[in-house]
């Protein structure tokens, strides 16, 4: 959206981060992993490590773009979310934006710490992979 | 500064709100009301009823601007912080914000509602309205 | 989504203005006024005079809104769109945004000025007040 | 601020992009390479490749930062920016932000490309490497 683009008349790039970010809540919901649920009844969450973005093609005014979420990494502790952004009308891509997420327990939230991801959201990874 | 900008090369106005938040809070930590520690300590938060923003000159690229923030108006729950945005340079107002604060009791953060400004907490900004 | 809320859990208002912003876009899209194409071809820009919300019912995470974007007053340079935010689910009103646009030639992009909205741009959105 | 906090009460990652690219355009600025110069008087600009961050320590409310900027590799056409964002109170490392910028030709907005870096210019940049 307008809001969206820098004086150049191109999206200003920490909007992509917001779209992953979204998209990676969104991904998390779709294999029903509801992050505020984890937060409230688990009190765990997938804070980031590391993230990052490769610009292929600028975003403009009225873009319709498509983004594709998917894991491309699962370790002990952390998963790697994978976020293919791109142009809705021709599928070129504008973004290839990375995430690495580690699995926290935030009982106490002033001592943020990674812990082994669970078993059976381990289970549910595995399952969003094959 | 540059991510500030839409593609007229003006601020794009949420940002306004943005940075008369941010004042907002710099004006209660000023006169020694943390609201990070007023919602620690005494479960008490000022919350926005209303808002606005009256744009008389646009923002560019690099302009410094100063902010000016006062309390206008102190109601039996509210108060109404206005903040006048010029540009540092010429002192002319670029924007005139104002924000309508309610005082809420957050010991239900699902059930919001507003109290009565705190005697202790009246007197703090009448002193400030001097 | 996360990154749109606060520390209470609740979205920062900030936001609110750039999905309205985005909705106003929307909306003169949706009457066939591309703002981009008015922009480029005409050198016309709706831009802003003055922004308000009032804020009625505060949004969490995860929930689904409804924004619906009208032409509450037109004027001889202005045009006054109004914003109701709503819960998609039980449809109570969330936050009542309003955008006060002021037709702009947009020729000399350092000296923004307000004119007289077009004859054929004046039918269009009586069109849509219909 | 308190506008740059997710629900956790720490810094949403984004925001970290936002202040790297201000800091990156300061730091053209302190160099003498105004970008919004650079673009006006000589249709360069220097646009994103990559950008990245390591998050080592979350950021919270109140919390004073310092970023310091330096180049970390200069390539033909493009300068790797390296932002190191830390706590002020006691120096240790939140952040360390990357961005690969290239040097454009923006005299055609519509098909950016890459040019090599001009000589005047990769003088500038070796002398603040020094």
């Amino acid at each position: 959206m307008w809001g969206d683009l820098d004086s150049l008349g191109i999206v200003f790039y920490p909007r992509y981060y917001e779209w992953i970010d979204a998209c990676g809540h969104l991904f998390f919901d779709a294999i029903h992993l509801n992050l505020g649920e984890l937060w409230v009844e688990r009190k765990l969450l997938f804070g980031l490590v590391e993230t990052s973005c490769r610009y292929v093609r600028p975003g403009r005014y009225d873009d319709r773009i498509r983004i594709t979420t998917r894991i491309r990494e699962l370790g002990l502790k952390t998963v790697l979310l994978e976020h293919d952004i791109r142009h809705a009308k021709d599928n070129e891509r504008m973004v290839l934006g990375l995430e690495k997420r580690i699995c926290m327990d935030v009982t106490r939230p002033r001592e943020l710490k990674g812990v082994p991801i669970p078993d059976d959201i381990r289970a549910i990874f595995q399952k969003a992979m094959a």
